[in-house]
């Protein structure tokens, strides 16, 4: 038999890393988790463990809080930092891809004012942003959100659709529509500055979108509106991949004990759900992920 | 060997249930897990296999659904409802315990408007309300909430504490402090509005004692504060129980690097962690939970 | 308001510590999770911030990892050992809880024979044995385990319940019979190596009887046999309390297909689930945990 | 603004579903999660909310229960299935992926027998088997493993890598490495018997040169030791792809308290952790996944 080594990377998960800028009484606090994969040639630690090309997992951990020291302004821009300097500390990596999530803190309000040191963990979803910097020079940078939760409790249909022998759904004009949105989006070439714009801006279109679409006749229909409307409102978002679960919230059947239930009350179930997913691209733009 | 059955209860957990109120365009959703426990004279089932004594868990869940139709104006209302149709369906029982989680959610933002139908899970942590009816009439109420985080970046200190041979943590008079907080608290006979009040009030006074109490010695210290600061504020509030995980943030070792660490870069880490539990109780209420 | 400080403890959680013991060329390879709490009398630190009497829980994290270098011989005598040195390093405590979760491993099979050095997960639960030491000398043992999830495709009932209006399950002859126990046992002054068989053979014990328990008419029926089982078989166990969830297997409905289902395939179901809790007691033991 | 739908698919996820086969006495259950994803023409519903090609995800599970209810001989054939059933009831699919996750099972032990009709979960991972058909009636067959964990105590290195200014590492000749494999691989061909039997037999050679390999200089150096292994042992596998997480056991540093430690005490940590991703490819047979 013979065979040869294919597409291989190795990093680091799991780093977590957070930093407090004091500016004047006013805290900063900035709360990660970073990621991080290099690509290249490392055919020799595979067949012969020849580690000398290899640099250790630790080293990324190690060079993430040092880097940290000098401040992050923007995840972006830390992101593109510790490519540069993983690039730069392993020949053999020819590319090297940093992801960071954000957690969401905000300042607890404390007689209707916000504290200035004290937090909390703020609604809505997870930030993520991925910098892809190759030897040559180039960069992709994404953003994302992740767990970012919405539900709707009208203006949402299903009906209309293919049946067969094992369709026994009811078709409904109003119903309850759940979903935790993960969403990617590409960007052409912005600043760090705008990546942390869009960071916030870009789930709040879409969480916009979501609510006024009240003509909604599937979640297909409703992933398409809220991409159109994330294209539509910033220019750099070149593509945008949604993987919408729908979490089922079922009427309850209460006709065993002789009650009526107008979308009165509502069994919330985990297991099975429906999978959405699709990419809405700007014309001109590539094909997305 | 002789043996007989000691304490024994069953129940439901999980009952996952939803309702949506229509008041006008704007629209109130309740989303709710109950859980329920019957004890009482269940002895035959055990022993014999005699279940004639014996309603079903999943009478239990249907019970849930079928009282949600008639709506639900507080949870601990709800809660007394079904503890009563369990009571009275299930003559074996002595007493019935329900406890009702409440998910939060919140009105999704358009435009700097509320929307009317569109929700997002809130901010801060969860509501459990436990309601223990026995068949003489009497019940207990117990407030509570879960997965409540806190974090403070300074004002925290831990120093002067006991050393041994095996103490190498050192001292310092200024960290941060993060827990999330799990806290009970026991009711005076309030009615059910109060309850529902109390359930949004206690958690507002203790994050606000947990901001402005700035020489924290230590997470006992602060709890002690916290739950001074509710029982100060809240006449209703008989005890409170903290349980406080002590989410240790260290500041990252940066010196192998040649770099200082005035308290910027910090290492989240998730285990092993410190637990501090106390209740603060009234005096002249019992000793708590 | 006058209040005071109610029942108070706290410590460390989720100490990971693992060992290799070299036998030979065969290793042995022990994972353990510690848990410790310390009781006594820590209002100064609670009222007045005053950590004078408090050993730090990190001080108790360094106790684990020191004493386990002497070697673990049982987990039962490392416990022991544990609460030990902790009463005397902290003279406010008078007493000492240390709870400590086995993870079980066990040996790969390569060519049909144990491979000295390499594991993988053994099938099973988790062992947890808790020992609470008090200053003046008493000490109390009990054993348990987690996370055992045992299924029986026949042999098991559930009819000639008790119904009221909102019953609308089906009674059933035969049906799937599945849960997850988690049982805590008291033992009545064992050896420490007595404690270490127990934890292996009371889950033995009460495995066998739940798969041999045919005529069982409910969870509550299977536990009761369970229970009587481990203290027939085992006469240092005092009591047994089990918590068992059941976790529902509900027959298909697939007659809208025009399909019969005479309990070949189930829905496998999360929530809601039924819980059962009981003790069984041996007679002149006192009534348990 | 212009823009297109690029990529997308929908299915459902999560789809519990357990059969029970009575061979004599002895039983034999079967317990799966499926999820399911179509692709195809599915432009109308996303741009015009016209479903009228859209099989509701609720069908697919009503086709499975269905399909179910026939017998499953092995998980392969049953995929096969119900991806020709959805394909051919949903005519704007061109392509039908089914994944379906086994969770083992293993008969009790009683008195050293199999006890017929009573089961616990195996040791080991959980094997997941993928088949995507397409209308042309290609079909691509891949096997899997989640969740297998692997732990060796000796016998592995890791020195001679590459250092920079942010490398703290110790080198080191003897280390536990531990892992949780993920594997996926792919087949050329093969019957759904085979698919079965590989499914047993591909953990069964990777964990056994795990064990073996023990001059493992790297997880890298391992990795590519267990995926030549398989492609050695087993002709049909044409690669595999390992993700492989570096389950870092650190040695506790007890220098403080004037201990040696030499290899006994181990902290074992979660985050952050290595992560190593390759596929080895028998030569002629394309790149992998």
């Amino acid at each position: 038999m013979t065979a040869h080594l294919g597409p291989n990377r190795y990093g680091k998960s799991g780093i977590r890393l957070a930093t407090v800028d004091r500016v004047g009484d006013r805290h900063r606090f900035t709360d990660l988790e970073v990621s991080i994969r290099l690509e290249g040639d490392f055919e020799a630690a595979h067949l012969a463990g020849d580690n000398s090309a290899v640099l250790p997992t630790d080293t990324m951990r190690g060079t993430c809080y040092a880097l940290a020291r000098e401040g992050i302004d923007t995840v972006a821009a830390f992101a593109r930092k510790i490519a540069g300097r993983l690039l730069e500390a392993c020949p053999a990596a020819s590319s090297a891809w940093i992801e960071v999530t954000s957690f969401p803190w905000e300042h607890v309000r404390v007689d209707g004012v916000d504290h200035p040191h004290t937090f909390r963990p703020a609604a809505g979803g997870i930030a993520v942003v991925a910098v892809t910097c190759r030897r040559d020079g180039q960069a992709i940078v994404t953003g994302g959100v992740r767990g970012l939760r919405l539900l709707k409790t009208t203006g949402s249909a299903f009906s209309g659709y293919l049946t067969d022998r094992y369709t026994t759904l009811p078709e409904t004009r109003d119903r309850i529509m759940a979903t935790t949105v993960e969403a990617t989006w590409g960007l052409d070439d912005p600043s760090d500055v705008e990546v942390a714009a869009l960071a916030a801006a870009v789930p709040d279109t879409f969480a916009a979108r979501f609510a006024t679409h009240d003509d909604s006749e599937s979640v297909q229909h409703t992933l398409h509106a809220m991409g159109t409307a994330v294209l539509d409102a910033h220019a750099d978002v070149t593509w945008i991949h949604f993987r919408l679960p729908n979490e089922h919230h079922v009427p309850a059947d209460l006709s065993a004990y002789g009650l009526d239930n107008p979308n009165r009350v509502f069994v919330a179930t985990d297991r099975p759900f429906g999978v959405i997913e699709a990419t809405v691209v700007r014309d001109g733009a590539g094909s997305g992920p």
